[in-house]
């Protein structure tokens, strides 16, 4: 069965500056494919380390995918490393060179000397289109083993990923892997554990859960020699975790709250508009995130705590938070109107018990207190996802 | 010399359904304190192979530091694991046990029996408090080696780390090391890379740059003996790096864009207010996460597509940014307007040349065509750094 490693490079990475996402989305990437992961690591931009890694990687994995260090700079040592390890020779490739020099010429810029590298091959390699950036990443197959060079840019990465790599890894996969994630709102971790005991021991499917900013999630996982066993033992399970749960399941999967509302919206053609104050703009660019929502979300109102006085708002209240919905569906002329309101913020942390969503439309009217307390900055993503499971069940009806 | 390790356990992150910011943070931690991270794994909520990890780290590593696998969960295994490598039993400790008990008093809760392995603790460990959580983490101290056991949830871990471990590791540093960070807008990489290749080949201080959304970043880093020291050879690159660069730095460090706009809006004690219409709120909200300007940023209209006949807005032009940013300080009573205006965005992408950033105040007004063109999100997170960035040089004069 194959071993795949992960190794990303970037000294920025070793020294925390930047969070490395590439290897989660390869990770997740290789478990769709039944590809097992074993190591994954992380190293900077020195050669003798990063050497060390990749021949250590070498000699105890069949798959080794490497992201970073294909940039222009000096700093940028992944050809070479790769190069050393198999003792072969890198030169230009008249092709990618072209490509290279049509790109910068395509933008209008002068190509720097030292992109030149970009476009160089060894003899094992062969070249894995970007189509979001000037560096071409690496195929490599030597001795039985394969080595996968990517760029470091997530974008760039994940794009050569779908267009040049996913269906080429297909073919050496090892068994059908299938997994469904379930995500409820409005239950405590430990409580949802007591719930699905039963299922936690299951060898196949396993079940697993967590805590995530927009609530618990249970995932599903079955393993199968065909796609179809797979998927059957996944939804077997998964009806019995609705059984359970039943409504505060919101979602699977990809879904986001957003999301969800949007497809409410959208199946009842409802324009929506929000207006919000300690949430500073993040309802409305959850929602202004969704593309399909362009034309039913008309936009929102931020209303600052200076500014209060100014739109007559008064402390926060149910009746002002229902009198900011309002606002948002007269002056956007929405048919719903979304608002979350919240005390005075005094420091980092927002004060309990003040913390209004109201809706309104369609001569209704509804306002929750969420009685949420705690860091301003996850009350505020709480109150968000909040609003926005409130939304889908009040679209609903 | 000290050779640490991180281990972040999850099989959500395997699975890549959530992205491991623990290794990052902590790598980054390490650094400051002069500590030399080798390795770094993560690995999935198995007990066999969880425990091969863990025990290949005791084999080659002096300081070994894992997060995750604290929870209530039947799937939270780290204690057990370490317990299991180390050879010791664990018993409930009746101090945690009563700490944990109270917690879920304070909280109005019923505690579940399955919290309580979190109240456990081994002969070598000693608990760590969690002041964001109920699972403490274990200092353990054996062979003269040491495992630093932390909670998986980043604000936990954090807060743990800055309580109860950074102070502890002090003692274990080797050098002194001084990391600086300058953070730059308006040009591109390659060219930034010429300007400093003869500091790029400096092997004490060190030079290293990369992309960032917020534009290029040269990150200095030196190691002395004294930290006196370790700063004099940072401050002396520093200002060679200055020299080179000049008004494209806008921050170092910690700066975000919108804390630094934010300062000379403090300074010059002047009111803003935003209006924005592709980028969806991202403005304000990135503005509103700055706490000190919660009395100066008045607040944001957010206009959509299907929203902008309503506020009589035409085409996207310099005149219809000019006029947005006047919407945004009439409406909110505000001393600067600051605008972002983009074409009729079709699919995922924005149509090019025709974004326009607006400022308006104090009797001037200044209209800035960016020419972004490019996925919309990107293109979105690129305008609102651009038009923070123009904000704190139209606030300066």
């Amino acid at each position: 069965m194959l071993k795949a490693e992960i190794i990303t490079s970037g000294t920025e990475l070793l020294l925390g500056e930047i969070a490395d996402t590439n290897t989660s989305y390869i990770a997740g990437q290789l478990a769709g494919l039944g590809i097992n992961l074993y190591y994954t690591s992380t190293v900077g931009d020195n050669f003798e380390r990063y050497s060390g890694v990749l021949k250590q990687a070498w000699e105890r994995s069949d798959l080794i995918i490497t992201t970073g260090g294909l940039g222009p700079t000096q700093g940028d040592i992944t050809r070479e490393v790769v190069s050393a390890l198999l003792g072969e020779k890198m030169t230009i490739d008249p092709g990618l060179k072209e490509e290279l020099t049509q790109f910068f010429t395509r933008m209008h810029i002068d190509m720097p000397d030292n992109n030149l590298k970009q476009a160089t091959l060894i003899p094992s390699a062969q070249a894995l289109h970007n189509t979001a950036g000037t560096a071409p990443g690496w195929w490599v197959e030597k001795e039985g083993r394969t080595i996968i060079v990517l760029p470091g840019p997530p974008r760039e990465m994940q794009t050569m990923w779908q267009n040049a790599v996913r269906e080429r890894l297909e073919k050496k996969r090892s068994a059908y892997i299938m997994s469904r994630v379930i995500k409820t709102w409005g239950m405590a971790e430990a409580n949802v554990d007591l719930l699905v005991t039963p299922f936690l021991k299951s060898a196949n499917p396993t079940l697993a859960m967590y805590a995530n900013p927009d609530g618990i999630r249970l995932r599903i996982t079955a393993r199968a020699d065909s796609l179809k066993r797979a998927e059957e033992l996944v939804a077997g399970r998964e009806r019995d975790i609705r059984e359970l749960l039943k409504d505060k399941i919101w979602g699977i999967d990809d879904d986001t709250l957003e999301r969800v509302a949007a497809k409410r919206l959208l199946q009842k053609k409802k324009t929506l508009a929000v207006a919000e104050t300690f949430t500073g703009g993040l309802l409305a660019r959850s929602l202004s995130s969704v593309m399909e929502l362009k034309e039913l979300f008309r936009g929102g109102l931020v209303i600052m705590g200076g500014a209060r006085a100014g739109w007559e708002l008064g402390e926060s209240s149910p009746e002002t938070a229902i009198k900011l919905a309002r606002l948002a569906r007269e002056k956007f002329r929405a048919e719903i109107g979304l608002a979350i309101d919240g005390p005075e913020v005094t420091g980092q942390s927002l004060p309990g018990g003040k913390v209004f969503i109201a809706i309104e439309g369609d001569g209704n009217d509804e306002v929750f207190p969420p009685g949420y307390l705690g860091r301003l900055d996850q009350m505020a993503w709480r109150t968000v996802n909040h609003a926005l499971f409130l939304l889908k069940d009040f679209v609903d009806r």
